[in-house]
């Protein structure tokens, strides 16, 4: 039996784009392959010729919301226009009006999924939102669907394509941050005002999504510990390179008995890690199942067609399932109170510091570290890198310290003690996942 | 709304058993995430006692499966007996009555899958067969529900952790095949009779199923090339890796102008490509789809918890979803004859030869290939390798040999020609996948 459903589509942008054209392209093989006959039965745009010229058909444009949820032969609108404020009062709208919705909006569901899914609910609804995290790789369905018979204890992932070039370009090139992210703007990789990649946000608010599903709580943005690659060198990726550790931009959740911990930061991980292979704009999620252990998901995390394809994946899904499911968890504006988050994280540090070339500083230093509680890995004095300002270092010499586990708190404290020394400065404080 | 589901589970052993601890550990937190309240009411065993060790209720102790159906509690039954004959018989009385089956066992799936369905169909029952392929790695949940709006062109698996762990071994440790095999059998990681394994039927079963389902028509496993590892060696392997490549048995399936292409056998593939550091017991499954690109999932690919990990997330998906979706292709027992299926594939080569050490030979050689219309990416005399057979290369020299693509009846014709010249001998033939 053959299932009709008309699509509406808000915004061709890139992923709208991709959208329309996997769906009209694909027409025939959705209807052979899931007895789905799709069509697009409506396209929300500004620039009205600018759709003509990209092929949709003049009948289906529409130039504000009200005219798509009035078609009547529109079940399924999908919102690929991207930010939080019109964004939003088009999906409660679709959503009032009985319409499922299928977004691709990270921000939307990060912050507004609770007041989005009171009004689905309420109509019947459906919402996914499968695209809004790692593009085409089918992670929340995997979550959802497919290990949900665990307990998922871990989660670390390589999330934000932007950062993860240019992170793989300045370690495969050593050059400095600041000309490679010239050169993945010149490229598209990275946008003009690049602060939500670069500063972590985009991670973040995916995180935030991810971990909530993942751990059947909300876990709200808010809650997650957030650094940016601004501050990276290509000296500490250097360094690391040769201490066999690769530098990402991880997101990281991890739901134990101290509560739920979630943070993204740049991350040193053994070379022979998997998530270390994971180059250029690929993105991955390596989770830790309770029954299954490690999973990892790898894939496109971004792009035309590869966020389409979870669109439209949705948007089968959507056509194929009556079954409305909502979140595994109480969904509202902030966490449940009983839920812990832990702030005073553990992990192991990289640090380095450029210390007077004098005897007796290396004995001060441990010093400081042991009467810290720390206990050290590895401390090594170690020849200058290219790029390692010649002026700033006159008479010092770099250190590179890596240690033990031990609790942000601590190594915080321990960084203030030996600033205060006088001896040498904290260049550069870096965590490490082993 | 709680929806209490009754489980038959249908042996005991390594997959059963940690279907059972699963499904009873995690009872209370099934039913706060998914709303579903699993109760174990039957479990059929031959050993009452060895079940009454493990610690199963004497109550849902069943000899036969008559009593397993007659039970109007189960909902589900979980066939995790393996093998084809009671296995058979067992599923399809279950679905003759009317209870859904969730299978571990690809070997009745790829077998008689259509047989089953064809019962499913008639009585509205579900049929789930995740466990099946790649144990707790989510493959068909994506196939179905993750990258269902792709057309799926290529999928190259890891799918047998058996052969992988050698072949890991080998080449980490440069041991030969028989040693390995040996101590794979002691660690548990290979059978007393390891054939379904190293000769790669165990891969052939579940390329069946996913080819099938990633490329939505029948494709039978008689139609699958198929070489196993048995004759690898250490050898080889390291003059592979002298190339840059890493040895893998690959379940290989295309979809493409010519028709459906499908293969098990030892292939050499790039020390930098994803699948390349898939190491030991670990599975991956690399596909690429026209909108998505390129996606892998990796995981174990066996063992107690993380197969039943597949199996208890289908439980969990067939409690919660009305839908009951068979294949998306006419399941047929053999393929539906408007299908093409390649015999004579396309792929680079190489060869391994021994060869009289005299001058002329390497002309003869590369003349053969030129005949052949083959043409070579590389042809060089290499220094013996560590175990290779002194007395039979007495007055010849090893010599190794990269193809460009072509097509395996030239490849065949030509190590035949080789042969017949008398200067030599082909020692070995691998398939490389660039």
């Amino acid at each position: 039996m053959i299932k009709k459903i008309g699509v509406a589509i808000l915004g061709l942008g890139v992923v709208g784009g991709g959208t329309y054209k996997l769906l009209t392209e694909h027409k025939e093989y959705y209807l052979k392959t899931q007895n789905v006959d799709i069509t697009v039965e409506a396209v929300l745009v500004r620039n009205k010729e600018k759709a003509l010229a990209f092929g949709v058909p003049k009948n289906v444009l529409c130039s504000n919301i009200a005219e798509v949820v009035a078609n009547p032969n529109v079940d399924i609108v999908v919102e690929t226009i991207g930010g939080c404020e019109a964004a939003k009062e088009y999906v409660l709208t679709a959503l009032r009006d009985g319409k499922t919705v299928v977004t691709a909006n990270k921000e939307l569901i990060c912050k507004y999924s609770h007041e989005l899914e009171r009004v689905a609910k309420r109509t019947g609804c459906g919402l996914y939102f499968e695209a809004s995290c790692v593009g085409g790789v089918p992670i929340i369905r995997t979550l959802l669907d497919g290990v949900q018979a665990n307990k998922v204890q871990e989660m670390m992932g390589i999330i934000n394509g932007t950062t993860n070039y240019i992170l793989s370009k300045m370690s495969q090139e050593g050059a400095d941050y600041g000309e490679t992210l010239k050169e993945a703007q010149r490229l598209g990789y990275a946008e003009a005002d690049p602060t939500n990649d670069v500063e972590g946000f985009d991670a973040l608010y995916k995180l935030s999504i991810l971990s909530s599903l993942a751990f059947h709580t909300k876990v709200p943005y808010t809650k997650i510990f957030r650094e940016g690659i601004t501050k990276v060198t290509g000296i500490d990726i250097a360094y690391g390179k040769d201490l066999g550790y690769t530098l990402k931009l991880l997101a990281i959740g991890k739901n134990g008995e101290d509560g739920v911990e979630v943070r993204v930061h740049p991350t040193f991980i053994p070379e022979t890690h998997p998530l270390a292979s994971v180059s250029d704009s690929f993105n991955a999620v390596y989770l830790k199942g309770d029954a299954v252990g490690d999973v990892m998901l790898y894939g496109r995390g971004a792009g035309s067609f590869p966020t389409a394809s979870a669109v439209v994946s949705d948007v089968l899904y959507a056509s194929t399932h009556s079954e409305v499911r909502y979140s595994t968890f109480k969904n509202t504006a902030n966490a449940d109170g009983s839920v812990k988050f832990v702030s005073d994280f553990e992990s192991a540090y990289y640090l380095r510091l450029s210390v007077d070339d004098e005897a007796g500083v290396l004995a001060k230093i441990s010093g400081v570290f042991s009467k810290c509680n720390i206990s050290l890995v590895e401390v090594s004095q170690v020849s200058k890198k290219k790029g390692q300002n010649e002026a700033e270092e006159m008479g010092r010499v770099p250190l590179v310290i890596v240690t033990h586990t031990t609790k942000e708190s601590l190594i915080k404290n321990a960084v203030a003690k030996l600033n205060a020394l006088k001896i040498g400065e904290v260049k550069a404080l870096i965590r490490v996942e082993r």
